[in-house]
């Protein structure tokens, strides 16, 4: 198998039967030793945090099939901490697309004139260009059709899977007396052109309280699994 | 008459007969002492530019009259430089409606991955909230609606006549030679909620394009009147 990329969590590799393997690493976003899933870079590396994100990406790939939500996902084997997927083709350069229950990150740095840490959102969608130069910026559904990056239906299918998806997510930890404020979401075609979630669900790409008390990645597998 | 108000390019006073009138400054936005439409800082004065501005904005106010699109404007006079409006309430603290023909300013810098500087935009319409402390941050019909700022049919109103008006703006300047790249509108309620533009439509909220070269707002003025 060939290493075709070197992400900030994972690497990638082509294997021969046309499928992609991710290995997953024990880096996590952040910035100066402090975890901050909003992060562009490697801020720590912690021990177990690879195969912890695996097992948590495993566990709600499995529940969304069940759900018939489309996921790259193939299969998973946690000793190895490699994850098989489909191969996909992202939306211009990639995009994240973000949804919130609770105001926090970058949402409270840029409507904190309007609202306090921690306000309810109703599951409030929003996309953001992954461009670390220019600090992976917001992007309307207009823009993003203006741009030729995804038609305005595309947008509608992304956001209606976000929702899904999220509330998903959102009902597990809620079954745990866990707190979702926020989730960070990555989505691509298939070989068909059909739209998926693609790269991980994991305590690396959410928020998660616990009543006042913010869960970091590690912790928060401990509980989900507990 | 009463001082209510003294903003960056105008003042604004309370009128005994309930109106409001708006005294034009020769203050600019910009840095550094250069004109930028999109700064937050008064960057320069221009003496004459007071009424330059109010010259445009008289001159535009009357022709969107003649289109029925309603709008805050009463009266003007020239040789004191004031404009007379009906009071208006504003969305939260102030929101700009930008609409752009061409991609430069803050849309290059957030979304320069995807297009070169100039490229055409389809009157791409964006909403930024007034809030200097945090650079004027785009914000999303959603997260308008979600803090409770702008519901999304006042929204779809808001961007219907940003489109409208910026396109009259446009067409004008067409005839005289001269090309539209981007233009700030402002918008509020009326006494009876119904929503009208305000502010006003100068050389100071516009890029205005010769050829390659582009048009500084007073020169801008003597090209539209010539």
């Amino acid at each position: 198998m060939k290493l075709t990329y070197s992400g900030k969590t994972k690497d990638v590799y082509q294997l021969e039967d046309g499928h992609v393997l991710l290995k997953f690493k024990d880096d996590v976003t952040g910035e100066d030793g402090v975890f901050d899933p909003g992060a562009n870079t490697v801020g720590l590396t912690i021990e177990g945090a690879g195969k912890s994100g695996l097992r948590m990406t495993q566990y709600f790939f499995e529940k969304l099939a069940e759900q018939q939500v489309p996921t790259h996902y193939i299969d998973a084997d946690l000793d190895k901490v490699t994850m098989t997927v489909k191969p996909a083709t992202v939306f211009g350069s990639g995009l994240e697309v973000i949804c919130r229950f609770r105001a926090v990150g970058s949402f409270l740095r840029r409507y904190g004139k309007y609202c306090k840490e921690g306000r309810a959102l109703d599951a409030f969608v929003e996309v953001t260009l992954k461009d670390d130069e220019r600090q992976d910026p917001p992007i309307s559904k207009d823009a993003l059709a203006q741009l030729g990056i995804l038609t305005r239906d595309e947008y509608d299918i992304l956001e209606e899977l976000t929702k899904k998806i999220s509330e998903l997510v959102k009902f597990e930890m809620t079954q745990k007396g866990l707190d979702l404020y926020d989730i960070k979401l990555e989505f691509g075609r298939d070989s068909e052109g059909n739209i998926m979630l693609i790269d991980e669900i994991s305590g690396g790409n959410m928020r998660v309280y616990q009543g006042d008390k913010y869960v970091e990645p590690m912790e928060l597998e401990t509980i989900l699994f507990s």
